[in-house]
This record gives C-alpha cells, structure tokens and sequence, in this order.
C-alpha cells in the first residue's frame, strides 16, 4: 500500500526526514509544502517529489511532519482538523513541546504526536539536507493525554527505521531536560562570547586557543532560531539559569577567598565523563 | 655548531616540542628532565635522546624549555641560576606568565623569556606527543623588563621553525586576556557540568545533543591541571567572571520580564564570527 508523506517546512530537518523515509523504503511519495523557492530547491536536490500548498498537500498524507519554527507549527495545527485523512498521523520537530501540545489538544480530532529529532548542524536550509542526520540521536515523542497507542507505535517503528533512538515521554519532562542540557549551554556561549565582545570591543583576542573555539560554536547560533524557543519555555529556562547563577556565585566567591575548587571540579568532570558512556 | 634541547617535565607539551624542534632540524641533541618512568617511555618512543637530573642536562643545554607545572616551574627557576652556559636561553611554556617572569626577574643573570604555546588536546602525557602540535597555533613570548633583543629574536625563530606564531607581549597583557579566552570559558564549562550534576544526581541526561557535548568539553580537565592556573592568575579570572556575571543577570532578567535577546545574540554571533575569521 502506498504510503505519502508531507513535509511541512523543507529545511535542514524536514528535507533530512525526506530523504531518510525515502532511504528507508518508508515513503513511495514525499510532498513539501514551503516557499516556492525551498519548494524548487528541494525538488532539484530530490529531497521531494512534489511542491504543493498545504490545503493540497494534506489531504493526501499517510504521516505529516510540521517542521518549520516553533510559533509556525503552533499556527499551522489548527488548519490540519478539517484536512487530514483517517489513519493519517501528524508529527512535529519543534524543540520545545509543551506549546505545540496545547495547540494539538484544542485541534478537534487530530491525530497528532509530539516529536523533537536531537540531531542538527552549524548550517541550516535544505541544501544540508542528509538522510543520515538522525542516526543514533534520540528522537523524544510527546503524545497527548489520550492518545492512540497504535499511532505511537506506528511513529516508534518510523523513527527506528531512519536509525534515530525514540524516547516518549511527556512535553512537561521533555521541556524540563532540554532547559537544561540544550537552552542553558546556548544561552552561556551567547552570554560568554557577548561578554567577550564587550570587553574586547571590535578586535578578535589573538591569544584564542581551541577551548573558546568550541565555548563560542553554540553563540554562532541566530537569535531567529532561538526566539521561539526562548518564548515557549520561559519558565523552564530561567529556574535553569538561577541555578546555574548559584554555581557560579559559588565559584567566583571561592575563588576570591581562596578557597579551592576541588569539589566542583570533582562533579564537572564526572558529569562530563558519565556524559560520554 | 651543535645545538643542544634540554625539556624540563618531558609531557604532552614538552615531548611534542622536543619532537618538533628535532623535526625541524633544530636539534641536534634533545635531552630530558622527569620521572625517571616518564624518561623512560619517552626514550623509547624516541623522543628524547637521553634522560638526566637538572644539574646534569641544563650545564649542556642551548635552550631549555620549563614545561611542567606552573608551580614547579616557578621552583626550578632559582635552581637554574649556576647551572646554565653562556649564551644559552631558558624559556617555559606555563599558561601563566605574571609569577613565573617575577620568579624569573629575581634568578640572578638568568638569560629567561617567559612562553606559553596555545596548543593542547584532551588528553595528556608523552605518549600523546606530536612535532606538528604547534602549527598554526599562537606562542606568546613574554620578555622581562632588561630583556635581551637577540634572545627574544633567536626564540621567535625558533617557535616559527616549528610552525607556531611567535607573538611578543607583556606578561601582564598575557595573563589579562587569557583569564577571558582560555579560563572564563573552562570555568564556564566547569560551572554548567557541576549544575548539571547538581540537578541530574547520578543519572545522565538522556536528552543530551551535540551542544551539550561541546559545552562541557573543557570539563573534563582535572583540577589537578587547572589549580596552579588558577593561583596564580585570581586577580584577573575573578574580575573575568564578574562581568560573566553581569551578563548573566542581565540575560535572565530580560528572559524573565519577557524582553528580546536579540542585541545579545547579535553581539555574541558577531564576536564568535570574528573569532573563526
């Protein structure tokens, strides 16, 4: 039996999942629905069969992937009740869930399952695109509260097969985790490599060694893609940094007084290490 | 003539250096001063020629290179004094400069330039060794006060030989802008892998991506490493790390009064830009 994907949002992520579903054998047909030019992009990569518009595109859907930003998913779901087919499934790569999750539950009758790939890349557009992007990253499923265990099943087996590793858990422990494993270290290179700015004004430090190359690889990130982020998971992200204002008051303060740094040291490196098991 | 490399603490950088001026064609002897287990490996693996104690290598040395401890190197200074020849050159590679040139001024007639080459890896030790460790990578200089100019030159020559960038400044001009691009950024990486264990006990996230990965990199050095960096340099990290913390606290104030980031991230993504130019 046939089976038709739709992309919504032929970026970086989208335009990986394209070629991934294809790679697999997952998809006879891939459909995009983006801006006439990431249409005509991703169907000369062949990261697509088809452009259409999303009122086109749906309709013909086994699985739909909402990937554009975060405030685009959350504006698109509600168009998606009156489209979609039955035993359809719709899915989203937004990085923060609980929003999407709310905007899914008021949409009457949609079939939708949170998701959030773990895998990205410096670069971001379709030209990116690879369908190896996923491979052994975790990829988290939020489904809703009454949700359909054989649709969770069903997106499980999918995310296995492009090589990815699914995770369900719910848009509350998800938002909570990645505050604090994704949005916090952003927001510590934007902070350090800000701060560095200021002090350093309009010159480069030429006494830059490999450590602050790799401090400042998140700070390259644009506030375009952050926004979003930042805006749906506000609270989850400042407790995070209150905590980390803690540690770092704590380290300072010691290091004034002379007290060493033995202790911390001690659980940042076995944290780091644990890390990389 | 014969030129003679006497390597004071024959590790990572030490054993890469001797490595590299041999390559270079510099050496025609290199001597070493460690452990006598250290000596021996680093023997075998061809690294060094022989292995002595302090008082048997430096009387037959042309250019001795300090490359232990910061604190050791500031004990081996004063031992120095008697010992060296006439027209040798003693240089180190600590990544403070301040108390070592101190302890270097107060050596009588010690023919000292002060160095620090910003080069590393993960992972430590002779076996770790490599002649091209230093290519492309900044060597600071730090002259003394009285300082001689053909010794000053003849080191430049030397550090380019093996492909690194001589750069001749102030020890105090060293120290301050290290604190903001080699210390703030391992503190910084310290501080975020200690509240993360603080707040995931002994479990690992399991929603960990590759930002994460790079964020808590510098994590992973010991203390054992950073003690001495951090005696030595307190003045200039701490006042580092207040303007961190400025920084920091204006962020998480504008995120919780619902206030863009936008000027911060635009001034962090055209710092870390600048940066990798």
């Amino acid at each position: 039996m046939a089976f038709t994907v739709v992309v919504v949002g032929v970026g970086l992520i989208g335009g990986s999942f394209a070629l991934a579903v294809r790679r697999a054998g997952l998809a006879d047909r891939v459909l995009g629905v983006s801006s006439p030019a990431t249409l005509e992009k991703a169907r000369n990569l062949g990261v697509i069969d088809e452009g259409l518009l999303l009122e086109e595109a749906v309709p013909k859907a086994d699985l739909v992937l909402l990937s554009a930003t975060i405030h685009s998913i959350i504006e698109t779901i509600p168009r998606l009740s009156g489209l979609v087919k039955q035993h359809a499934l719709v899915t989203d790569a937004g990085s923060t869930k609980r929003a999407i999750m709310h905007a899914a539950e008021a949409a009457p009758g949609l079939p939708f399952i949170g998701g959030h790939p773990m895998a990205g890349k410096e670069l971001s557009g379709v030209e990116q695109a690879e369908a190896s992007l996923f491979e052994g990253r975790p990829w988290v499923l939020t489904p809703p509260r009454d949700t359909d265990e054989q649709g969770v099943a069903k997106l499980k087996t999918i995310v296995e097969a492009i090589g990815a590793r699914p995770l369900v858990m719910p848009a509350e422990e998800h938002d909570a985790v990645v505050a604090r494993t994704s949005h916090l270290p952003q927001l510590l290179s934007t902070a350090l490599a800000a701060s560095l700015d200021g002090h350093f004004g309009n010159e480069s430090p030429v006494l830059a060694g490999p450590g602050l190359i790799d401090a400042t690889r998140l700070a390259l990130s644009p506030y375009s893609v952050w926004k979003d982020i930042l805006d749906t998971n506000r609270d989850e992200i400042t407790q995070a940094m209150s905590d980390f204002l803690e540690q770092w008051k704590e380290q300072h303060a010691r290091l004034a007084d002379n007290v060493d740094l033995r202790d911390q040291f001690g659980k940042a490196t076995g944290f780091a290490r644990r890390l990389r098991q």
